[in-house]
């Protein structure tokens, strides 16, 4: 028999040494309640992903140090722990065993993912050969998140002699994913009569969201049990002549409820990692702000949270009326600073240099570039984190003033598509009211201009979308959009809209990715680019 | 006897339709003039890098359908040409051979650099063998790029054959690299008594700029001819009995003279490639923006260029006096707008929010965020692209405003560090007046406090920037930089300012890259890090 403990943690990434604290502390834990081992998971020393940090010797050798000592103080239990490391001048993704006060051996990752947010191959080599340890009698085989994608590398662990697999991951979250992860990973236990431990880490760290939900499964692929959503948890299993067992369950979740989830604890490790408690936002009366909102209130608590309203000629009574409705409402600072002067200020300032000129976009820029400029200077004078409020739709199109609403350090929805805001409104107030019903019955408007409608310049966001979603997250063509009934001048207008705004989005604020295909490291578009898709 | 037509060309990322065409009018020149091949360079068919582009079905298909409506149209002279194509599933960066109305053969790049601004892996799966094409009894082997830099991928062509080696290129400049090149490709031709034609793309492409300087060696290692740098030129040579003959010349460029040209080229190339034909800028009477007006006014011309000055209470007599000087030594279209009424209506407006707060960094930054709000302002109204004049410095410790002097769409001196800027100045001015001398003697201040110099907040930028060449291009660590004589407190200073400025850089405008280790591609460090490097 041999009891494991799985460290399903949030390892923050480039604090070695809190990593390495963390890790003593979960070991002692596991030690007290009679485990064999401690599982982590991959590259828990550093935290995922370490990016170019895994290129400084001053890095890799404040990770050997930790590991070596780390090594030293383990006795009495056994640990499997996630580093990086460089044997004959070579760097790899390791999974190592201490035992005894000693490394007894490093397994080194075989394939490494090198797409969508992966850049595995820009800091490692891959590992050549199966690891299979040997702890209490057990033959445990390691592997490393995509190593188990595999069925090649997961097969040939097998044949090594593993009767149990461990999985150490760092896989982030995306919508769909989740059973996709479990169904494949049943594939690779079937196929191989082998039951797995799919550890996985947590937390937020940039525009990623680490989901935990660590799985057991058994040799017939069976999922027995699975790991808390975004949660830290130390999780305890055995397994023995019956088969790998533990008592906790299989949780299942909404998807509604799984984004919301995943979007707070983004924003959430954001802000306090960034070493921030509170934030500001622009509250406009609209649906994209109210949802950002309570989102950092959920996140933060409403203490945390200011809101500044902040009107001009062209703010209706109803949206200065909601704004302080939904304030009211969740109990947030909310204060009101007129752009008007400043706006009227910059309007005279320009009027001898723009003599003759029509008013146009630029008027309206200038408005949200006010906001910005009082968001940040809010920000600056109180240390509280901007938040900006837009939508992935709006990057995606360019309906967003650069400098203005986009002004922030993080970006909380910047990867939800409008109508999933609308979605993600009716699933927060179903917990209890948090949005005023009439901030998500008005039609959207950026009031930058007199009666402006978003749909006078757009089309219907339930359109948008889901032309978005194709020609965006799925790389389709404008052709295959078409040809499944769009209009094809609306699929054209769309496309050509969102590679002429890659400029936009280059000096967008990080966010939190929910999709396969956030706008970030997901997507990696030129600016400068001659490539129009048309029919 | 052959004669080889090298098409030292700037293919345009995306632009698939006009990059044939040019394709097109290069073949028919090379005719005309009686060579008997013309050479393309790497992904000529796409430009380099297309990034993301290549993941659209639509795209390849364009460039499927490119290639092969070109080989069908190619009789009478052969084409080597280098595109991305898709071969059992799996998208290789290939070169091909036209020859007779056909596709005669397609090589498929062996080696995938996944460093630095590359990303090859995320696209491409490696080629695995050599490729020997004859012409006129003459056997050429095929390379491309990164393939040349590996011996044993260069010897293995040779073994195939190969008494020519043709190697297509898309090498972004960096400074010293070119150097690096001729040695490492002369190693090569000496490795294997084997001659070579190294031939480089040109142009500007978001920050990278293909500097071409094509490379003719002969077979004992020696270079015989190099192209124009950054200058589109179709180049011929010949290969008889006698070994590799041209009748252009070796080049050799002093060092600035070289920068300034790549900065140049790469200001220029963003400037038209995105629609624009005129720029605006912030001209404050210091020398970072000075250097960027003369860069700009050489890129496109004096009468495309248009300056600001936007002075506030802490703008000296000497600033407005120098901006003007300069504008008129060029003949630059110059406009004095004031801060002050926007600035003081932001204070009033904040009042009532900072009553009993002292003022801090939050005033200066609204100052520099009002000069962003009018250069966006004149930019849309003008459809000026608003060029900023951030150098690689301040980019480093975070001496810049976000949303301030950091507004723009392209900062073409971003790569380059204070001192360099000097230098630069100084070149400059060697060719003809185009910087008041007081610009570039006086000391550097930002002017958003009174009698503020940077100075104050910063090391002297001598010792500031060889820290930073260290830090951040080499990446060595703290200790090894203390270790050289660096006073140690400075050392964990700047590094601490450097890690904790990420975020700004994030958002920050592309620029020209001109060392190997640029803010961009090139340097990826997450915003949220717990690494602090110290002594």
């Amino acid at each position: 028999m041999i009891k494991i403990a799985l460290a399903q943690f949030d390892f923050a990434v480039g604090s070695v040494h809190k990593n390495i604290e963390l890790s003593r502390q979960l070991i002692a834990e596991a030690t007290d309640n009679g485990a064999d081992l401690v599982f982590f998971p991959e590259l828990s020393i550093t935290g995922y992903p370490p990016e170019d940090l895994l290129l400084r010797s001053g890095f890799l050798e404040a990770v050997d140090d930790a590991i070596k000592q780390l090594a030293v103080e383990t006795t009495g239990i056994d640990v499997i722990i996630g580093h990086p490391g460089s044997y004959s001048g070579k760097r790899y993704n390791c999974l190592s065993w201490l035992s005894a006060g000693k490394i007894r051996t490093t397994y080194q990752k075989q394939r490494l993912p090198n797409y969508l947010v992966f850049d595995e191959h820009r800091y490692f080599q891959e590992g050549d050969k199966s690891e299979v340890i040997e702890i209490n009698g057990h033959k445990l085989g390691l592997l490393i998140c995509e190593d188990s994608w595999a069925p090649d590398v997961v097969t040939a662990c097998v044949d090594a002699g593993a009767e149990l697999l461990l999985v150490a991951n760092a896989s982030p979250y995306a919508r769909g994913k989740f059973p996709h992860r479990v169904a494949d990973m049943g594939d690779r236990c079937r196929e191989n009569k082998c039951p797995m431990i799919y550890l996985n880490t947590t937390g937020g760290q940039d525009e990623l969201v680490f989901d935990g939900r660590s799985l057991l499964i058994d040799a017939s692929g069976e999922l027995i049990a699975s790991g808390p959503l975004c949660e830290d948890a130390l999780l305890y299993c055995q397994l023995d002549q019956s088969g790998l067992q533990a008592d906790w369950p299989i949780r299942e979740l909404p998807e509604l409820a799984e984004i919301y989830h995943v979007l707070v604890t983004g924003l959430r490790d954001y802000v306090y990692k960034n070493g921030f408690s509170e934030v500001v936002l622009g509250l406009s009366g609209g649906i994209d702000s109210a949802l950002t909102l309570v989102l950092s209130a959920d996140a933060l608590g409403a203490d945390n949270v200011h809101t500044l309203m902040m009107p001009s000629r062209h703010t209706s009574q109803l949206s200065l009326d909601l704004a302080i409705e939904q304030a009211d409402m969740l109990g947030i600072d909310h204060q009101t600073i007129s752009i008007e002067p400043s706006f009227t200020a910059f309007l005279d300032s320009l009027e001898p240099a723009f003599t003759g000129k029509p008013a146009d976009i630029t008027e309206e820029n200038i408005q949200a570039r006010c906001r910005g400029v009082i968001v940040m200077a809010m920000s600056n004078k109180f240390g509280w984190l901007p938040v900006s409020t837009g939508n992935k739709s709006e990057l995606a199109v360019g309906y967003s003033t650069i400098y203005g609403d986009m002004a922030g350090g993080f970006a909380p929805i910047k990867d939800c598509a409008k109508t999933l805001v609308f979605e993600l409104c009716e699933y927060r107030n179903s917990i209890n009211p948090a949005i005023p019903q009439a901030v998500i019955d008005r039609p959207p408007s950026a009031e930058l201009a007199p009666d402006q409608k978003d749909e006078d310049s757009l089309p219907p966001y339930s359109v948008l979308d889901a032309i978005l979603e194709q020609y965006v997250e799925l790389d389709h063509s404008v052709n295959d959009i078409v040809a499944q009934g769009f209009d094809p001048a609306t699929v054209e207008r769309v496309a050509s809209m969102v590679l002429i705004n890659e400029y936009k989005r280059r000096q967008a604020a990080p966010g939190v990715r929910i999709t396969s295909r956030a706008f970030g490291r997901d997507r990696r578009y030129p600016i400068t680019s001659g490539w129009r898709d048309k029919l």
